[in-house]
């Protein structure tokens, strides 16, 4: 019963998604869509980047959290425009929600707009938001099989980040066959270890990102 | 669209649900359904749980996982009957998946039936499987603000246990915040620390399960 509905709610999405695109390239915005777990370390993450990166863009998020505005009062106190998406229960953001949600930001004074998804490794990855890169992000407590376990949110990934990294002397995660797990999913993504607390790893992180965001007069091509 | 069809599809699975349940009780079985993050060390718990609680009663696993056989794998190693559910993309089990799986098992030889749910701490909350008791895992990496972020997880959980508590000297999880996040859903759940692979917290959890289950006569009783 439930897949011949999928088609057209992923449709209907796919023509919002490539709208708010469309709507971010106009304002010159590069726009990232961050995919975890619950727990990964996504807003902690930000906590700490959204300070480097200020340095060379203006930068707002988009918060999605089932329920709460706890991740975004976090980000708020960082500086930056940031706004909360409370799903109501649903699993996953939508593009039509991040269009709601772009209502609610001064785009013209925005270089970058981070979406923060709900914490899920799964449904979101079915639903294209508008952004230019998706960013998978996995923590290293949760261990180093996840790529097999969650092929499509790696898969589909334009970049790893593995969170976490000062807790590894104290968990059991295999760097090398995590590498493997991802080179047998064929996937393209590079991978940034990070320690955020630390500040470990934001700095290539930063650079990656610069060189992926087009000159503004190009800005917003996917 | 999404809603319209949401309710006839939990209806259905309601129904199913229930067949399971009486499958179960015409065999003596109680049927414990875990749902947490990926990653929050189900299976490792698991591992440890398995040769303990099989000093009294017989055990075996239902394994979901959206790809790969490796935790059945993992399960089966411990010396218990295993079957894995691949959903094949789906971010939860359902009823009629566990009703397919309960065919691979000699259920007339078990007395305790695990069904390990696919990582999320969102869709797997909304499917009845036929369990008797709904047990939340969280680990302490993950942070104590999940209650508040994931809800109805915990809100619908009969037992929560708070795994990975011997990497609480490294991650800055506040166990009084918890618990207080758990008192404002008006979550029943008793809360079980454990560290799995020291096994500490395991006897207490065994106790706990041994009281819960009915006697035979009256076993499946919900």
């Amino acid at each position: 019963m439930r897949v011949p509905l999928h088609q057209p709610v992923l449709a209907g999405n796919q023509a919002l998604a490539d709208q708010n695109r469309a709507r971010l390239r106009s304002h010159g915005l590069f726009c990232l869509n961050l995919i975890s777990s619950p727990g990964a370390g996504k807003t902690t993450f930000l906590e700490r980047w959204l300070p480097l990166v200020r340095r060379h863009l203006r930068a707002g998020v988009v918060e999605g959290d089932i329920a709460t505005t706890l991740d975004a009062e976090r980000i708020a106190a960082c500086g930056v425009q940031a706004v909360q998406i409370n799903t109501a229960g649903a699993c996953h953001l939508d593009a039509q929600m991040v269009a709601g949600a772009l209502d609610h930001l001064e785009l013209g004074a925005l270089d970058l707009l981070i979406i923060e998804n709900v914490g899920n490794l799964v449904c979101p990855v079915e639903f294209d938001l508008g952004e230019h890169l998706r960013i998978t992000l996995l923590s290293t407590p949760e261990g180093a099989d996840k790529p097999d376990k969650y092929p499509a949110a790696f898969r589909r990934a334009d970049a790893v980040i593995l969170t976490k990294t000062d807790l590894l002397p104290h968990v059991p995660f295999d760097f090398d066959a995590f590498r493997a797990s991802l080179q047998r999913l064929h996937a393209q993504a590079p991978i940034f270890p990070v320690a955020a607390p630390r500040g470990e790893g934001l700095e290539r992180w930063t650079e990656w990102v610069l060189a992926r965001r087009p000159s503004s007069s190009a800005a917003g091509c996917r």
